[in-house]
C-alpha cells in the first residue's frame, strides 16, 4: 500500500479567510463563555446544502467531530478530498439536501473560519494562540444557536452528530429542547471517560513537547509543531479504529518489502498508514485547535451540569432521540450509548436505539454502512412525517 | 492524589555499571543474531535468589517485560523501589525461594547492564546508540541460554514471565525444548498485532521527534529526549490499564480543585497521573532501549519462524506448560493465549489454561491477585513433584 504525498494546502488561510460562508458578530454582540468572560468581536463559518422551506422548519443541522468542519457535502478547500458525510447528504442521500436545508458550521476554537486561537486577536494584535480561552461544548452550541437566530430558524428539525458531534447534539437537546424537533446523537457519550481524557492528554503533551510549537506562538514565529502534532494524531487514530479492523487491513503485512529490515524503517503496513495519518493531518489541521477541542470533550459531562442526574437534563423533553453506536467502538462503547437510552427513558422522552454491527471502530459513523443509512432515512422520514413536513418550494428526489 | 517528586536516580551508572552480578563475553564468544551479524563482546547481567541445588534441577528462569529488568525481589537501584515481582518470588512466595534457584537476567538490548545501545561500542568508543544491531526476542533468549551455559544449568525447571516475558518464555519453549521443563507465559501473544505495533510505532515516533534524542546520540552529547520518551510512556501505559481500572480508580474526578480551571493544567487526576508516569520513567529507562525493545515484540512472530504454523513451534515439546491470560487485558487479550493454547493442544503438549477474572488490564501480571497466586503455586508444585525435585541442600519453607 503506497499512500500519496501530502500537499501543503494552506490550512492557516482558512482559519482568517474561509471559503465558507460568515456571519460576523460584533463587540455589541458578545459571546458570552461557559468558563466565564465572553467572545467578542467573533464569527462562525458554515456551509448549506437545500433550501430552507417557507415555514423555515426543513433545517437540520449537522455537529462535526473533533477534527471535523463545516465541509460536510462539498469539496474541502484544505485537503481537495469530498465532504466527510458525503455519503450521508446529498439529493436522495439519508439527509436529503430534495427535502432538507441541512447546515454545518465551523466548530468554535476550529480552525476553519470560526473563531479559534488560530484567529486574529484584536487585543494584543495578533492570534490568539493560548490567550484563547477554553470554551465547551456547551459554548460551541450556543454559538450554532446564534446562527440558527441569524438564519431565521427557530425550532430544527433535526440536530445529528457523531462523536464530538453527538456531544453537541446532546448539549442542544438539553440546552434548547424546545428548538430540537429530533435528535442524532452517534458514537457518542454524555461524559467523557477517564480512559478518553487520558488519550487527550497524551496528545496535548505532544503537541506541547514539540518546541516548534513555541508555547502556541508558532504562528507569529512562522514554525509549526508538525512532529507533535503527528504523534497526537497518530495515538488518536489508533482509537478511532478497532484491533479487528488493523489485523484485517494491515495485520503484520510488511511494507513495500518481503522480510523485516532490521531496523527502525515503518517495516510493517500500519506503521506506513499511520505515520501519513500523522503527516497528511499536520497540514490541514491547527495545533492549538486541537489543544482546545480535545479539552471541550473532556469536560463534557452533561449529567454534572444538571445536578448530577442524566435524565433531568432532558426533562420534560419533546424532541424525538435515536441514539446509534457501533459494536467494535471501544472509544464511545455502546454502554455510554446505553447510558443516554437509560436516562432519556427515564426523563420520558421518545428514544430508539441502535447498536450497529461492524468491526469498523468508532470511525463507522463515517464510512458507509447500510445499516448507518437505513436507520438514518428511517429516523428522518418518520420524524418528517410527525411533524408533518410538506416538501414546500422543493422538488422531490 | 499527590505524586511524590521523581529523584534523579542515575540510571545512566546502571547501564555501564550494574549493581548486578555479570558474565562477560570476549570477542571470542560472540552472540549471533537473528537478523545477521553478531555482537561481541557483549554482557549479560542478572540478579539470583534462593540456591541451586545439588542436581542444579530446580531453577526458575523469570523473564521480564519491556521495561522491566533482573531486580525482580531486590530493591531496585534505580529507582529504590521493590522489586518488580517481589509480590511473586521469595521465601514462602509463589516462585519459593526456600525450594527454588530463582534467575532473571537484563534482556538484550535493555540498559540495566546487559548490553544494549547505552552500552559502550568498542568499534567507535561511544555508546552504541542506534548502532547497535536490532535485536529479537529469540536473540534475547540465546543470550540467555549461554547464562545458563555460564552457571552450568542445563534443564530450567521452569522459565516464567508476562507480556514481553512471555514473548521470551515461548521462545524459550520452542527454541530450547529440552532445556525447558516447565512454562508459564502470561499475558502475552505468539505474535504482535497491528494495533499493538501501531502503538509501538506512536512511541518510538515521539522520543524520535524530540530534538533532545538527537538521532539516538543524546548520550555523547549530555541531552535527553525526557518529553519524548515521557509521550511515549504515557500513550503505552494507558494500554497496559483497562478502562474499567481508570474509571475506577480515577473517574472523572478533579485533582486538588473542585472545579474545572478552564485551562490545560492537570485539572484531572488521571491527568497527573499520566504526566507522573511519563516524568518518572524517564528517570529510570533509556530512550534507546526503548527503541529496540518495542521493535523486538513487533518482529516477533513465532508461527512464522516456524512455516507458518504455531503447532510446530512446539511439536514434539515434552514441556508442561500453564498459559494465563486477563479478562481485562486488551493488549495482550485472552484470545491471544487460546491461539497457544490451541497451538500447544494440536502439537500434542501439556497445557493448562487459566483466565483470571480482573478489571486491571495488562498489568494486573504484576499485582496482588489472589487467582495468579494460587493457580502459579499450584502449577509450580504439580510440576516439581512430577519432576522428582527433593528438596536438597535447600531448607523447607
Amino acid at each position: 500500500m503506497t499512500h500519496p504525498a501530502v500537499p501543503d494546502t494552506g490550512q492557516r488561510n482558512e482559519a482568517t479567510h474561509p471559503s465558507s460562508a460568515v456571519v460576523h458578530f460584533g463587540a455589541e454582540t458578545p459571546l458570552h463563555l461557559e468558563g466565564g468572560g465572553q467572545l467578542a468581536p467573533w464569527s462562525i463559518a458554515y456551509q448549506t446544502y437545500g433550501q430552507l422551506n417557507a415555514e423555515r422548519s426543513n433545517a437540520i443541522l449537522i455537529c462535526h467531530a473533533l477534527t471535523g468542519d463545516q465541509h460536510v457535502a462539498n469539496v474541502n478547500p484544505v485537503t481537495g478530498k469530498s465532504g466527510w458525510w458525503d455519503t450521508m447528504v446529498g439529493p436522495g442521500k439519508p439527509f436529503d439536501t430534495n427535502r432538507f436545508f441541512v447546515i454545518c458550521s465551523n466548530v468554535l476554537g476550529s480552525c476553519l473560519g470560526t473563531t479559534g486561537p488560530a484567529s486574529f486577536n484584536p487585543a494584543t494584535q495578533r492570534p490568539y494562540a493560548l490567550d484563547f480561552p477554553v470554551v465547551t461544548i456547551r459554548d460551541m452550541v450556543n454559538a450554532q444557536a446564534r446562527l440558527m437566530d441569524h438564519l431565521g430558524i427557530e425550532t430544527i428539525f433535526c440536530v445529528a452528530g457523531g462523536s464530538m458531534g453527538g456531544m453537541q447534539v446532546l448539549e442542544w437537546a438539553a440546552s434548547y429542547p424546545q428548538r430540537v424537533f429530533a435528535a442524532m446523537p452517534i458514537a457518542t457519550s454524555a461524559k467523557h471517560s477517564a480512559q478518553n481524557i487520558a488519550f487527550h492528554e497524551v496528545g496535548r503533551q505532544a503537541v506541547m513537547a514539540d518546541p516548534e510549537w513555541r508555547k502556541g506562538r508558532y504562528l507569529d514565529e512562522g514554525t509549526r509543531p508538525e512532529k507533535g502534532l503527528a504523534v497526537a494524531r497518530m495515538a488518536a487514530h489508533i482509537t478511532y479504529l478497532s484491533e479487528q479492523a488493523l489485523h484485517r487491513k494491515f495485520g503484520r503485512n510488511f511494507q513495500d518489502r518481503m522480510a523485516p529490515t532490521f531496523s527502525f524503517d515503518a517495516d510493517f503496513e500500519v506503521e506506513s498508514y499511520l505515520r501519513y495519518q500523522g503527516r497528511s493531518f499536520v497540514e490541514r489541521f491547527d495545533a492549538n485547535s486541537y489543544l482546545f477541542l480535545t479539552r471541550a470533550m473532556d469536560y463534557f459531562d452533561l449529567a454534572k451540569d444538571h445536578g448530577g442526574s442524566l435524565a433531568r437534563a432532558f426533562s420534560g423533553s419533546k424532541t424525538r432521540f435515536c441514539v446509534m453506536s457501533f459494536t467494535s467502538d471501544w472509544l464511545f462503547p455502546t454502554r455510554d450509548s446505553r447510558a443516554i437510552v437509560h436516562a432519556l427513558n427515564a426523563a420520558g422522552a421518545s428514544v430508539s436505539f441502535v447498536e450497529i454491527e461492524t468491526d469498523k471502530g468508532h470511525d463507522a459513523f463515517l464510512l458507509e454502512l447500510p445499516d448507518l443509512f437505513n436507520t438514518t432515512r428511517g429516523f428522518i422520514d418518520s420524524a418528517a412525517r410527525a411533524k408533518g413536513l410538506t416538501i414546500s418550494g422543493v422538488r422531490t428526489s
